[in-house]
């Protein structure tokens, strides 16, 4: 494929992209294919030779399509949201064509200074304490990783680091091992301290951890994977309360915060910790600039070696949506979460099982976990919206989270109506 | 933004990003940009109000390409390629699009059940052992995963974790952290056993490292990050033998078989070893199907939980080139590298420090270490040409990567002929 051809079958795919979005409510939000199905649909071996690319498009639709959960269909609500938005998108186009790989400041300054000021912007944003943002004289700053699990196994190992150091300073006889072999990491059952947990959005109080970890010399990681988002909202920032005790703390944008998948941004107090864990430095990767102390290498502060540019995406949508936009968006979401709630609550053979903070409702019918689970089964089955549970304090729970960027009210009401009705069936089969 | 607006847009995006592919050439290859160059170029706050989409786009050439390494350009030759192509870029359009994420089969069963066949093809044009692949009823079989450190660490923690129940097997007393502190992991000074090392393109005898690893019970990984493309050629396949004692290899076609950044491939014989070290199975995350033994959950193969669809740019790539047309491109850069040879051959000044096995040149003035970094400093002083050195047995050697998908011969011709000239005029300097 040449330039002349990609200009007219990037043009055709971009259309191909509006449509798909444009018309994904009405795709079944989840499909009805059985395990293995694709295999059969395509051949056992690459072609040798070049296939027509019209060949290709179509199998989107032969191939594809018939096998996605449709993440975006306003009648998605499963797990938590994935964000995805135009600006991002257009972004995501860009950082594809720039390709540049930025494990160095010099392997491409811009990717590297994009991101530390994207995320001193977002810091600003979320009202982070000065401590974690980089400024021009900052010791902490933020970066970008792909999950939240990465950057809670990279705030483990920088802690790991940190302590077996520590220790060794004052007793330099202990080995590495021996210290290791003694550590403790404390957790919930959620692990580390999160704001808004993944069955319930439920927060750990920070307030009350964060002076007993600075007290006892423990890193204190907080995880607002979901959560986080909200916190650009004044009314919802009092949850990241505690956040000046954290030595580093993440959420991700690729949530909820309208940024395409991946993109968990993570910040720091002391980038020294962080970078005293994972730093590599061969020859090749070797730069005039590394020992001024005025460069980030990005590399220090991930388990990879090569990263994205990012922080174009975070660029685009701040810029496209401005604060105040971003703010509406999480608003709509919480107040679709509110009204959800309310038709719940205004059924008596439902139950509400944990606040709704943010834009998650947790819900049953009142019974035994079976009849949940019976009614779980029958949405799903019917495949005209998604969902799935979780266990909180041993009951079987149904989580409705607000997903899709374009869920109104018609969507929540809609999806009220159809389990309403699903639950009615049910109930009257079992009276019988 | 509205879809109206995307669309009109996205077309411009893709006018935008082929244009700046088409003249990429006529960009400086590396940036004059000072540390913190960025910074006062922006504001230091997010907008409260959305802005308009030109003043975003005005700033991609006002505020980024000034500080881009261009990686794509043909007169880059520094660290290792990163692949870019169409058919690459429009399938990350659509992944964008779909926007799923594939945790779990029933997240998206069309995005793990495409991973798993791609990889097998894949995996059959590089005629690995049967072992690796899933097919509908193999024990091993293959994972995208972003890097290949990733795909290290992740084989660090599957050796283990077996190791440790094979030892608790036997004697249920001794504790995992004791275990733990009496393993060894073997590696080279470049880590594991690597084909095709990063500063010279070196390559491990696994035929011989391999029936030692199996006979002690030791977990082989191969690491062929750059050099795997190569391997779909019947000619460079010879350098893969011994991955028959391997428990598992991966490979990067996000280096050099033009799938976009990022796609490191990774294939393990038993995939029950993988799943062992990282199982999460929360109820949130639980389905119908997951017990049949029929689906692939791909979050256990990883340490993120997220991931997106990135076995679409496989599927395009490997159709709109064709097997053919993959092993021309790597042919291609193969010969330009050896072309490189023998111009640096032919001058007498000069020596080659390691054998040119693919598209790598490493080499250097014979002389001083001190010589050879004045040269690099010219050379990427001059801006004309990007490379980086390495050190080859205490020699400061310069390497020389054929990268970009357009580099050609009147690349390589011209970028010697400047080198060439830079060193002249070094040593004349040096007469003085």
């Amino acid at each position: 494929m040449d330039i002349t051809e990609f200009r007219k079958r990037g043009k055709e795919m971009v259309d191909y992209v509006a449509d798909y979005l444009e018309t994904i409510e009405q795709r079944q939000v989840y499909p009805d294919v059985e395990p293995g199905y694709l295999r059969s649909l395509i051949p056992e071996e690459a072609p040798d030779e070049p296939e027509a690319y019209e060949d290709v498009i179509q199998d989107i639709e032969r191939v594809i399509m018939p096998g996605v959960t449709h993440w975006h269909s306003p009648f998605f609500f499963a797990y938590f949201p994935t964000a995805s938005s135009f600006p991002a998108m257009l972004a995501d186009m860009l950082c594809g064509a720039i390709g540049c790989i930025g494990f160095s400041w010099a392997a491409s300054p811009a990717c590297t200074e994009l991101e530390t000021v994207m995320l001193d912007w977002l810091g600003k944003m979320l009202r982070l304490p000065k401590d974690f943002l980089a400024g021009t004289e900052g010791q902490g700053g933020g970066v970008i990783q792909g999950t939240a699990s990465e950057a809670t196994l990279v705030a483990l190992l920088a802690a790991r680091s940190r302590i077996v150091k520590q220790i060794q300073a004052h007793d330099p006889q202990r080995s590495e091992v021996e210290i290791i072999s003694k550590l403790v990491a404390y957790s919930s059952d959620q692990f580390c301290a999160t704001l808004g947990t993944t069955p319930s959005c439920a927060f750990d109080r920070i307030t009350e951890l964060g002076p007993i970890c600075n007290a006892e010399g423990m890193w204190m990681h907080i995880d607002a994977a979901y959560a986080g988002s909200a916190f650009i909202c004044p009314e919802f920032r009092p949850l990241l309360d505690g956040v000046e005790f954290a030595d580093s703390f993440n959420f991700n944008p690729h949530k909820w915060l309208l940024v395409n998948f991946d993109c968990s941004t993570m910040w720091v107090k002391r980038r020294a910790d962080i970078i005293g864990a994972f730093k590599m430095d061969p020859l090749y990767l070797k730069h005039d600039h590394q020992e001024s102390g005025l460069v980030t290498d990005y590399r220090h502060w991930q388990i990879p070696l090569g990263r994205r540019f990012r922080s174009l995406k975070l660029w685009f949508v701040f810029r496209m949506y401005g604060l105040r936009g971003l703010q509406a968006y999480i608003r709509k979401h919480v107040g679709l979460a509110k009204e959800f709630e309310r038709l719940v609550r205004n059924d008596e053979r439902f139950e509400i099982c944990a606040d709704v903070v943010l834009g998650l409702v947790c819900f049953r019918l009142k019974g035994s976990n079976e009849l949940n689970e019976l009614l779980l089964r029958r949405i799903n089955g019917a495949r005209r919206v998604h969902l799935v549970p979780c266990q909180l304090a041993g009951a079987f729970v149904l989580r409705f989270a607000v997903c899709s960027r374009t869920t109104e009210s018609r969507h929540a009401q809609e999806a009220w109506r159809h389990i309403s009705e699903l639950a009615s069936e049910l109930l009257r089969g079992q009276k019988r």
